[in-house]
């Protein structure tokens, strides 16, 4: 097999480990949280049919190649926690590390773009990489909205965290900020997110 | 909420079920078997990594649209294996019913857009369509090959099924069945597959 295939089909074949790596979001119905994969389809598929509300113009192919390849890295770093204050002090060293050794595993030429397009989306400064930080944003606060609080009441989450979390949701599509917002009202309400002193 | 959002997010939520949806197929280290929605992703990546090797050229955003969604309808369908003869005599009505209600659920426009593009991948004649199929039969057999065949070997397969059931994927990408050819070859050696009278 020419080596170029060899290299490529490693690399496929590498990130399958993605599918193992879990997040804090339960599924729709609660019954399992979700993992890598999985939200990186959900991802992919909401770029597609959003993307009419990206605040500025994007290259469509670029913005769902980003969100399919971002969590990768997580196959070494493993998922943290967006509320675990420790574990954030050492993700971003840890993904550096596993981003070295994972694209890498890919001919060069593709292993440059990949980690480019990996870099783009954690800086989060091109239309691209904003509209696609809004996306992994607004996933998981929809998923934890229909299983009514489920992964934040066990975390026992305060509203300012997620609206600190939150921060630049809106900068890739106001739209889907509003959204958000609502269901982060609705959940306070609910009493499914801590406020105020509680 | 506008009515359009409502409906694109009422559909983002509905397909949330597609990460239930299980197949036959094992992951790398045959731990448990896949969803369609780890399988989607994995292909749409492999859409992007390995476009290089399509018979012909091929709008990528398109193709990596038809692998994204190309297993919705098992949420009401179900998974079919592909060497369950009985089940697959029904398999097309059942997408059918399920392709009119989940797609339906979407804005009139992004429905109608849906159910042209999966019917595009179900006929397997553009370009696209034909490099989607080739992806969607590659990637099984590569986790196949990663796990020595367990599926295979747990559904006593003969190899003249597999070949029968890839007697198209050369047509999306002669490189890849090349590829794909050696896998099953060697799982032929290695009584992973069937062969012959035994």
């Amino acid at each position: 097999m020419d080596e170029r295939l060899r290299q490529q089909m490693e690399f496929i074949l590498e990130v399958d480990k993605i599918k193992k790596i879990g997040r804090q979001t339960y599924l729709h119905d609660a019954s399992r949280k979700e993992n890598d994969a999985e939200h990186s389809w959900h991802l992919a598929l909401m770029c597609i049919l959003l993307k009419e509300y990206s605040n500025q113009d994007i290259d469509v192919l670029k913005t769902i190649s980003m969100v399919l390849i971002h969590d990768i890295v997580e196959i070494d770093a493993g998922d943290t926690y967006a509320y675990d204050i420790a574990a954030n002090t050492t993700k971003r060293e840890r993904e550096l590390k596993a981003a070295d050794r994972i694209f890498n595993i890919l001919p060069k030429d593709q292993a440059q773009w990949m980690r480019q397009l990996w870099d783009e989306f954690e800086e989060g400064k091109t239309p691209e990489a904003k509209f696609a930080l809004t996306l992994d944003k607004v996933q998981p606060l929809m998923l934890n909205d229909a299983t009514d609080g489920r992964a934040w009441r066990e975390h026992n989450v305060h509203c300012d965290s997620v609206y600190k979390r939150n921060k630049n949701t809106g900068d890739g599509a106001k739209v889907l900020w509003e959204y958000a917002k609502e269901l982060i009202e609705r959940n306070i309400e609910k009493k499914n997110l801590r406020s105020g002193d509680a």
